[in-house]
């Protein structure tokens, strides 16, 4: 199935409304779900419509909230999402983080109480539009395990990152700290394929290539030790520092139900201006260098791919799977 | 050789100070190198004096400059370390940074125009000390070659974080965002041992297992794109946002003399009572939970070996080969 941007945006929009989404939340979240189709980012593509819908159905992710903005500190805002998702809540909030960071140098956002399951770097390469260098990350449900453990307690926990680029669109990466994006997975199950070696254990805590096992049991942090210490920055970072949940006590809230995490998100925001101590056009024209040598030697930058997908998917549109397409226009109610 | 560290401490300050260190330059890079020998991290110990000497015999690291701190934006402190190591400067603005994330929730340091060898587990863990959560990264030389590549162009780029645990030591953990830190492989190189498949590539980007080859050639970066990206990030953050040097730029400052790195180092200090809007204490225990179930599982804290190290040397003094014990007497001028 091809569809036409606005065509995937229309139908996005209209399953989130006849679901019992206002007009402000299904347009943030329709949004962020055509984006990571177009990017061919499918694991937070239009799938997500079927893991938003099972929230909307469950009671329990509110479709209209209001969320609530709270100015705690000079360099702190924290917006309350009222279990809505995040989108809108990030949405609320850009304008009051732009504005601290530019007047303190640094600033952090703290989202709490939010539904969450877009992709982070939508949000970083937003804030880089602003002008400003931002890091987001955020714990998830309790699907990893410690390195040296054998048990799920981290989120596959994402940590995203975007350097503003005048002119051009952001160094941009967004990673999970899990090896594989539970996504991924998820994908793999549907499709009846095999996982690759060292992705995940099974619920006795031997490695596996069954995803439905891997689902199960525990999926294994990237880069050993060094990812396993990322992901538990995350959880301390994104959860106790904010007040808000880790990925074992958003997967107790969840009760088995399956929907998406509740929890927070942290997001700092670095004035390049600030901290140039006027204007930084000079030391932005010295990070170029760094990108021009990563290309020039033949390596990839981290956004290079998704960004040459967005500007196919400008000209032809997205592509869905039938069945995919079949599920979604399904759960119009 | 068996030494009490108040004799690691003494001999080392002697020899800095026979090189041309004023007291308060002695002091604070005695403490970071017994620091080092004490939780048996080796490649920040006392071996590390070799370096320090050569910098200071080299003419260009400062033993008596006096780091200027200025105070550029409500939420950023910049310290001129004026080509002395790091630690004075790290020392001198420390206060202005805790205060300052006490008053704006989250503060960032820049540290300027420093030499630069010590572990960053240092600094973050002395932040915590003051109640503050803290990330710290700095570039180093351009030793590691991005995901893809096959040239050096990134340094090894450490990334430290601390969580400060009342009553009891933090959690810290600070990595190599290349798989191995090139102090290892320096330090094989000596011992005449080969390193293990996957830490780097010739001079022609071919595997190798030679610490020579290695050291000539290219470093990887761990996890693959994900390390690698993380290591650009470092680059951005510690170089162009700071106004300062990375990686292949120190490297071209050095002009092959094989001092250590001259650059800028960001740390970033998070106040858990002013994030928690009031007393976190709360939070802190919640923080607690998902430590013990890291343990409980029979994982490890990323600190836990050098922290029983520590008491280990509390109690027997630190240990040193004999051939380096008498290398380090040798420097005393």
């Amino acid at each position: 199935m091809q569809l036409s941007l606005d065509e995937a945006y229309a139908l996005s929009r209209d399953v989130l409304l006849s679901n019992g989404m206002n007009e402000q939340h299904a347009a943030a979240v329709a949004r962020s779900v055509v984006a990571g189709q177009r990017d061919e980012c499918h694991s937070h593509g239009m799938y997500r419509l079927l893991v938003c819908v099972k929230g909307m159905r469950s009671g329990k992710v509110s479709g209209d909230a209001v969320p609530e903005i709270h100015d705690i500190a000079p360099g702190i805002v924290r917006v309350d999402a009222k279990s809505g998702f995040s989108q809108v809540a990030f949405d609320v909030a850009t304008p009051v983080l732009v504005r601290k960071a530019r007047e303190c140098g640094i600033a952090a956002l703290s989202i709490n109480n939010c539904y969450h399951f877009s992709a982070l770097w939508q949000e970083v390469e937003a804030l880089a539009e602003h002008g400003v260098a931002a890091i987001a990350m955020t714990p998830s449900h309790s699907y990893v395990a410690p390195a040296g453990g054998k048990k799920p307690l981290f989120g596959t926990n994402p940590f995203a990152f975007a350097w503003p680029r005048p002119g051009t669109p952001p160094f941009v990466f967004d990673f999970a700290t899990s090896v594989a994006a539970r996504g991924e997975i998820e994908l793999a199950h549907r499709k009846g394929e095999k996982i690759p070696d060292g992705w995940a254990l099974d619920r006795d805590g031997h490695p596996t290539n069954d995803p439905q096992e891997a689902l199960q049991g525990a999926m294994l942090p990237f880069g050993l030790h060094k990812g396993s210490a990322l992901s538990a920055m995350i959880e301390l970072l994104a959860g106790p520092l904010l007040g808000d949940l880790m990925s074992f006590e958003s997967q107790a809230r969840d009760g088995g139900i399956g929907i998406t995490p509740i929890h927070g998100e942290l997001i700092i925001a670095f004035s390049p201006d600030r901290f140039a101590g006027g204007d930084a056009q000079e030391n932005h024209a010295r990070a170029e260098l760094l990108l021009q040598h990563i290309v020039g030697q033949g390596a990839r930058l981290p956004s290079q791919r998704r960004f040459a997908a967005r500007i196919k998917s400008f000209e032809e549109g997205v592509r869905l799977d039938e069945s995919l397409y079949q599920e979604i226009c399904a759960l119009r109610a």
